[in-house]
């Protein structure tokens, strides 16, 4: 008697383990309405193109971006510390700073998109790996599945999942950037910074502890990139080292995938959620962006520009006021005339006039600057783009 | 009204999307036996190391050493070629082979032992991070839940995934050496090796192709290698830069983690079959055991003990007859005396006494050489080992 | 006293441990040339889209691909086994084989090409993170040292590294393909398949083993695409959950980065430099590529065609012929039309026609098929696109 | 004429790419004096577990753990704010805090012991692969050259990089704590939370702006994690899928190892002088430990042994007083006790003796808890297992 599932060339069934390890029933089902041709690397290729990262773009391009690129335009002129390396740095614009997420996820846009254009071919028609002798016509086929072109070799078709790795790669990338965001909401809803609040909506409780409010929402984003990357290292290493044509080890490539894209949809749409949410405590923020003498710079700046120092010397100076002001656990504004004029001689009452965080806000007009004017010509750039896209979709 | 959930701090529910990333009743529906403290954290700890690496240990123990054991006993004479960098390099035994793949696997016993002796403790009565006022004594608490010992630290039991990491660590190890056995198999039943045989059982056909019989299982062995390498990643990523004590990043420690350790053990089993399963062509073993001149090293070792010559000139002169076998298209033992001494006078016809393969693994009998007394020795050593283990366990 | 490094806030210097781990000159001096802004973010952006990506890009280009695109026309007609699983599927031509590779490539460049598109921007005038109150032009700047345009948010252009993590990825995903073609070359190269040799250019020999001749250089290719994995890894790892803006965790971008783009064009060099080396030993690829039963879907297309049978009874009848042949060891060209007829009456005289492994390649002329005259097609189109692309650069 | 390299078998030289991409000089200078016996894997062996590893277990052992060890005695009653989440929780000692990470690093040091304790063999006298018929004595080689034992099986002594593998795995685990740790210095060194200060030794200022102190080498040692795992993943890439015995790839085991382990090393030490140059702000802990209701847990405890109600019933009235409270902007101990009873009528004037940080911390004398003499007794039974340690070395 011969194997149903083989054919005559099989004496006996498959042994229970073989089974189990061969199964894929689970994730196949979910390709069951594209699984035309019946051959599972045609299905992935559908699934991944056609559905999964389709959705991500447009998740991404609806939702995050248009809560980001309007907040950050009600927001261009509320002022709060900018860091670097977590310390104090200079004052910026709550909508500054969102804005710099919606230049990294244009770029992460920008990286699906290409996928696509790139990998959007329809492997139909290869047959086992070596194409076939039967007129078939592989244009009207890729055509009529929403394809851009066949793919041009029947080898690469059967044997290559740069449509995976590549589209898991522009993924793991947008969840990295999405865990920065989410590392800041975690921040900046604790209690010593307390710049922004989160509803009750993304916050969960203790069963212990009756006060707590955790920002839990933002931690899973932040954890997902961890879940994304290990699915694209995995991929990377079962492709690794593979002969051509096809290997059973590509069976392997569906379910990281699968799993990483359902985690970054989520991701976004959570990530998205939290935007809207968030209500910037404004004062807070402007203490803030005042406190660790964030106008120092401003007041470098103005020594070069008032004073004609050289950057390197207005630099020294103006670190020797910072430790004068530091030594009596005062702010810059805070100093007397003379006591500037202890340190240099050369300056004026005019000084005073850029030590505020909202002069200096304001006076950072350069084209990718903090200026209000300048994040709100951004936004609005932003907003007319992603309409436009939308009409188009 | 009040939250029903968080209790009386909260006013509204949360969020769908806040519901969805945070939900884990799939993955702790796994755990709800020893969910007996309700904390996440314990239950993570107890399932890791009571149920899933002690299975995987048992696995390990139990399945495939003793398949590889047994096989090895009997193969120990059966001679096949040696290769490194895929050439065949000098001959050695099956069952040496196989005893090689004993010591990768003893080793891998030996982290998740290691593992388990090392995490093996309790974390209840940790309470949230700070320990508890409650009077209670921890020490009765673990050893009832047959931990070794309580965690000495309250914060580092609700922070730390070491048990995850270390146990995914050895689990990473661990595959790799079986994805080598994997490639092994797959290119041994290429048809240009066919050194080894698989039957039905572990072998499956193709629906275009009616000729072919694929070692499917072997591949899928081979891919998962780069599933629990990805798992590993992710959550080092995962935990890499959190702060104490705990946060809900460290949720994203358990699926993974059951996904990885399932692969495994279905790995480990599906390896077990296959090294039951095969049948070893011991005449085209012994056949290419002969083949590519694998018996060089042998002349030149006789041209060292025989004749005096130091190495490095016994290898030019190896090299110059292999040279003259090559040019002719014949194996070494098929060049006459004259040619041999046309090389160098000093060769005598007792030369061919170590030109065979069967007196080439003879003669290896230093310890942990391929010659078959040593191998058997070897291979009574470990089934005896594993019995003794087995009747402690 | 005041720090010289850091002005009249310090008052004393560094500790030798901070300044080991600070240190990052030998990176830096590489940087040296392009470092017109002392801002090491702005470096490592000129540093890896001008010159390393660059670099690889043409090196890609004008070596590999062209020593491909060559081969693959001179063996468009050169019948080979196809392999899936690693065993004998359907006979395929040389040239197909290479041409596969080409069409990975393609994408690879592709990537880089976009990469380049979406990343080359100046990141100059970001200042510290909030952009500058002096009046810059930033248009000028970028075009003046070869950017297509200026970041358009301060922020992000000294935040991210997405330059860098983009063009990790696609050199991972390329280096993933090299490490398959690699691995081609030591299974072709061993002494079963012998399909191919490499000369003595890219072969080393043994201290040990006189007699051997192993496939070094593409063994490092295969190696290399671990190195690769690993510092794109590294990476998604250090930018994962960092707050912006700068934060010296950043300052890994360069070296890890670096010694994936040496190690991706030594790898790319030494795979160009191999496939002209290869000799394909094309007599006994052919004699090869007729064996297992390689032409069996040919006989039942046949059936199909011939006799109109539905292919699910054309795969079973010719399983049951494949294991007739099978049982008498002799290849299904060697079976008479009675025995073929004993299994299935319809099959005629003509059948035998199909069962040359010529015939079997010169039938698949489906777009992206095996056929010489496909690939002929394919590889003329990609020379004329390189010489195109040549001299457009 | 023959090939000077590799004899009399090869007639030309090595291409100039293949001696690039063959290269390793730079790293096995490194190993010269460990390069008996002329073998690469021996050379391995012997650096990483005889200098490398065993650096650092003694970097680790000395210098780190006497650091956190001391700091954590002297600190063992010093309030600060215990998180989870980033969120205030409950009080605890910053000596508690310290001491959790010795834990951690206790287990790290017992990973890489496990280690040496696994792999410590000698693999001389395995020659190629199949042993030697050589009379050699390979305990006697074992015990000079300061190895435990010499290796089983001579195919697994030249075909397993386990003792990299696992020491890389080690080094990655004990870089995420050292991470979590870093991260912690660049939190709370912030404007924002100052719970600590480093000093000039451990801060870089910024060439721009001239208030800036930064926490670079905190970042830099959190950034290392990303290189550690990224050296584990490459080689875990590498091994994956390697047939035996040796090949070349192997090679990719050193340079990945030592650049990790310097890394590691440096990484111990810089974190050791963070530890000891850190100054704790005692009063500003204080005052932080209390606020964000950190003592709600306190308050329900009281309840639930006070006035005998079941903890759900004590966690929700703990709630409303939480809430009530917070909606006055005061904290649990500036309510009055009608603002108490006004939610439950059984709160005595008791309650206010547990509402205090210290009576917090004080209270929790569970094994492993946060109370002082905890704290006290576990730092001391460190300090002590570390000089028994130290003696013995």
């Amino acid at each position: 008697m011969s194997n149903k599932m083989w054919g005559g060339r099989f004496s006996t069934g498959p042994d229970a383990i073989m089974e189990e390890i061969n199964a894929s029933i689970g994730f196949d089902q979910r390709l069951f309405a594209q699984d035309i041709a019946g051959s599972k690397a045609h299905a992935a290729m559908l699934a991944t193109q056609g559905i999964v990262a389709g959705e991500d773009v447009e998740k991404i391009q609806d939702g995050l971006d248009t809560a980001l690129s309007e907040k950050a335009l009600a927001h261009a002129a509320t002022v709060m510390p900018g860091f670097t390396h977590l310390q104090t740095a200079q004052p910026v614009t709550y909508g500054h700073h969102l804005m710099a997420y919606v230049e990294m996820l244009a770029r992460d846009r920008g990286r699906l998109r290409d996928a696509r254009a790139r990998l959007n071919e329809c492997p139909l028609g290869s047959a086992a790996l070596a194409g076939t002798s039967f007129p078939i016509d592989r244009d009207m086929t890729a055509k009529a599945l929403g394809f851009d072109r066949p793919t041009a070799n029947s080898l690469d078709a059967v044997s290559d999942r740069d449509f995976v790795l590549e589209t898991l790669s522009a993924a793991a990338i947008c969840a990295v950037h999405l865990s920065r965001f989410a590392e800041e909401v975690v921040i900046w809803t604790s209690p010593a910074f307390s710049l922004i609040k989160l509803s009750d909506k993304f916050t969960t409780g203790s069963s212990i502890m009756p006060q707590k409010r955790n920002p839990d929402a933002a931690e899973l984003v932040r954890a997902k990139a961890g879940r994304i990357i290990g699915a694209l290292t995995g991929l990377l290493v079962v492709m690794k080292g593979l002969p051509l044509a096809y290997a059973k080890d590509m069976q392997e490539d569906k379910e990281g995938a699968f799993d990483a894209f359902s985690a970054l949809s989520l991701v976004i749409a959570a990530t998205a959620g939290m935007v809207r949410d968030i209500e910037p405590d404004t004062a807070r923020m402007k203490t803030a962006a005042g406190q660790g003498y964030s106008t120092a710079t401003d007041l470098a700046d103005w020594l070069v520009r008032a004073a004609g120092m050289p950057f390197r010397e207005a630099h020294h100076v103006t670190g020797r006021i910072v430790a004068l002001a530091s030594d009596r656990g005062i702010g810059l504004h805070r100093l007397s005339l003379e006591d500037m004029r202890s340190v240099d001689e050369r300056i004026t009452q005019d000084v005073f006039s850029v030590l505020s965080v909202t002069r200096s806000v304001q006076s950072r007009v350069s084209y990718g600057g903090t200026a209000p004017s300048r994040v709100r010509a951004q936004a609005k750039r932003w907003l007319k783009r992603l309409q436009v896209e939308a009409a188009k979709a």
